[in-house]
């Protein structure tokens, strides 16, 4: 029997440390070989793009996400999981929780892996759902003492603070410039929809780490060449899939390319991570597939742990 | 609200009339441009290939089918509709009912389209889900009074007599011989899973129409050159994806590539169809992107005619 779940069911069981336990374990499955993550593949229907997402688990699952591009206003992605041994569709998520909690995850895994252990503070550019998520997973991972945002929307980015006060219980305030939202902080958040840069990399206080979630192409970017001109660790959650952006992903072109690692490599101690209290880290965010898939498993085995498998 | 369909809800509410309909009307909607319909696109996920084919009727739906390859024994094909204006996912289905019904509906057009009015005779190769749909969209577009059958399997095929004669109410035979199952037949069905030619062309009949629903590609192929040298009419379901495959469709290379018509075409009058008593037509089903969508919308519209919008 197949189960339908909703973004209601999946905000109340999935929270911010098992989201972030799960993409670790991805990252690692995907670093050993035992999850296979292939770019994506897109249909163009007229108007907007099919994209799917796939991921295989190897002898446990495999599935999928598809999700459109026509930007249509109550828009829903879809994520199946099949059984692995059986090939039976076991679980759908329907809507956009599941997605965007799978993206705040990785960023989570980022932090935790690369910002400094004593990272307290956090500023964030955007006040949309990725951002929410991005500092959700934060919060899981370092003891924040306090949150700014900045977006365009002086309305949207107070209600953004007051949301982390409510729901995180972190000191957050909303500020008028992206500066002023960087500025000495520990961790910064980059996810906004804009394809220009929205920050100046000598506004950054050495030690900071940056997740970079929005756009990252060449001429298509929330952040220009400075930022990983002063990147010392540089990386990605999927090298081959940042290798695969049409235009391409500005950190998989020379000069970056050559530094740009592997975090499942830094977090199977294969790679360095951070080595020095004041470098630049810079996570690029591209969604390593089969990522949603894999935390639509975790998210099966907690609504009903005696029915699902045993491995994890 | 995501509607949530099985296999057995799709058999209790799609009969073979309403198939058929839905499909001619898919294929006119294409024809006229207002179903998007590109080739597929895949993943490789090692083991297997997770393939997603998906359609757009412009102004009123979107979706896709995705399925697999790894031939895992209980596996399920997932058909997604979303509304085309909100976005939202109105329903899926997940099993195999819904893709078998829509590759019969769209061999019974065929039938419908190409074969001579009187035809009333059937003679089938295979014996599986796919060669059972066609025979049950066949029943809807002509009064049949005899069906043959031939499988490698003796059981299968008598399983096969006996299910044409129990739920469709016709006299059925299983035979020896693929020989014997086309010979002096006005209409015969291929739905093997055969790689070699499982027909000697010049066993057909006169007259007769051809449905090729298995392999049909040069060195993987039920039937040889052989038949589309004797076809004076020679269809497919889309001819744009007849030319998308790797390795290349017989049908959709020289000399047959220039003579290979759309069936949308001869449904709107703008190809002529059959157009002599004793010619061979030849029907090569590829599966026309967006048709499985197309069911699934009628389908809800039959589930809930008051909940589904009025256009059809």
């Amino acid at each position: 029997m197949t189960v339908l779940i909703s973004d209601a069911e999946v905000a109340a069981a999935l929270d911010a440390p098992a989201t972030v336990d799960a993409m670790r374990e991805a990252l690692l499955a995907s670093y050993h070989g035992r999850l296979v993550a292939p770019p994506r593949a897109a249909v163009q229907l007229g108007g907007g793009r099919m994209t799917l997402t796939a991921g295989h688990l190897v002898g446990q699952w495999y599935g999928y996400r598809a999700y459109d591009t026509f930007g249509h206003p109550e828009t829903e992605q879809v994520v199946v999981l099949h059984d692995g041994r059986t090939g039976a569709v076991r679980a759908i998520a329907v809507g956009e929780e599941l997605g965007s909690r799978r993206t705040g995850g990785l960023g989570g895994v980022a932090v935790d892996a690369l910002a400094r252990p004593d990272a307290a503070t956090l500023g964030v550019i955007g006040s949309g759902g990725q951002a929410w998520t991005q500092v959700w997973a934060a919060a899981a991972v370092r003891p924040l003492r306090e949150v700014t945002v900045h977006s365009r929307s002086a309305a949207r980015r107070e209600a953004f603070a007051a949301r982390v006060r409510a729901e995180l219980g972190i000191p957050a305030r909303a500020v008028d410039t992206a500066r002023a939202a960087v500025r000495d902080r520990d961790v910064v958040v980059l996810a906004t929809t804009s394809p220009t840069p929205v920050l100046d990399a000598a506004d950054l206080t050495p030690g900071c780490h940056v997740n970079a979630v929005g756009f990252k192409q060449r001429d298509r970017a929330e952040f220009g060449p400075d930022l990983l001109d002063r990147a010392a660790v540089l990386v990605s959650d999927s090298p081959a899939q940042s290798r695969s952006y049409v235009p391409p992903m500005l950190a998989a072109e020379p000069p970056y390319a050559a530094r740009l690692g592997d975090l499942g490599s830094v977090l199977a101690g294969s790679a360095p991570g951070r080595t020095g209290a004041d470098q630049i880290s810079v996570f690029c965010s591209v969604g390593l597939a089969g990522t949603e898939v894999f935390l639509l498993d975790r998210l099966v085995r907690i609504l009903a742990p005696t029915v699902s498998g045993s491995s994890g």
